[in-house]
């Protein structure tokens, strides 16, 4: 957002603001999730990842939909917060040289992005069911359970001696 | 991070490079908050932030203990993620003209950071546990309990009333 911007004067301007604002996140996460599968050491972690691209994937065009039933353009807007969660990854993932250390950064950046999806998708979702958009919340809750799945199947991936492995 | 900084080469400069950047993002939050209690209209929210702001002053105080308790100088390094969070809700407060919009967009705003706190402090207490640290394990997962709580309550202030008056 910026002096270019249509301002937020409603709800609904507000909403649609943070649905490009995520729709631009999703693809940015998209681009930076193939780096992180061939980084990945541990098998698990891999295939988690691979699993994690071909649902920001899906969740790309469930967004599309989103845009769809409201009868919006689909369109995306620059989000300084996930350019910057996603920066800050890949710094630590250039400063990273053991693999199993490694494994360890690369889940505390992968949950640092769920975490923001997390949100947005919470928020998005309260938003869409205030404004009435019934199709719109079913489908923004659809893709915030498979977030919160990713970020459980992280911290388990964590418990499950990526975290010990790197203390080794 | 970049070319000055120190290679991370083990789970604990690992370790230490998270708690240098959290310090960091909890100093810029306390900056930040106040901004936000100034722009808050629900005396609830208001409250909130509030509170907030204080338990964040206390964090950053906590946080010194755990650098003491590691026997490492107190540093903070510069967190492009947390920049990014509060740089993405500054301009959306900037482009908010109705109050109670406000209100919405604030909560929003708020979660985010306290989401990005949430998936740090948690990675951190694990890394804390696994490397035997179990104080620091102890006042990380303190902080943790109180970021949770912080989210849960702007949930439920955004439930109890302000969504619905941003719709209205």
């Amino acid at each position: 957002m910026g002096l270019f911007t249509t301002p937020i004067k409603t709800l609904d301007d507000l909403f649609t603001h943070m649905l490009q604002d995520i729709y631009y996140a999703e693809q940015q996460i998209a681009k930076a999730l193939p780096k992180m599968i061939d980084k990945a050491g541990a098998p698990a972690l891999k295939q988690a990842f691979e699993k994690h691209l071909h649902e920001t994937e899906a969740q790309v065009t469930r967004l599309e939909a989103v845009f769809g039933s409201l009868g919006k353009p689909v369109k995306g807007v620059t989000c300084a917060a996930i350019d910057g969660i996603i920066s800050e990854t890949k710094e630590i993932m250039g400063d990273v040289g053991d693999p199993e250390v490694m494994d360890a950064a690369l889940i505390a950046g992968a949950q640092a992005v769920e975490h923001y999806e997390i949100t947005r998708y919470g928020t998005l979702a309260a938003f869409a069911k205030q404004l009435g958009h019934a199709e719109a919340a079913g489908l923004l809750e659809k893709t915030l359970t498979e977030e919160s799945a990713t970020d459980a199947a992280l911290t388990k991936l964590a418990g499950a001696g990526v975290n010990r492995k790197a203390a080794a």
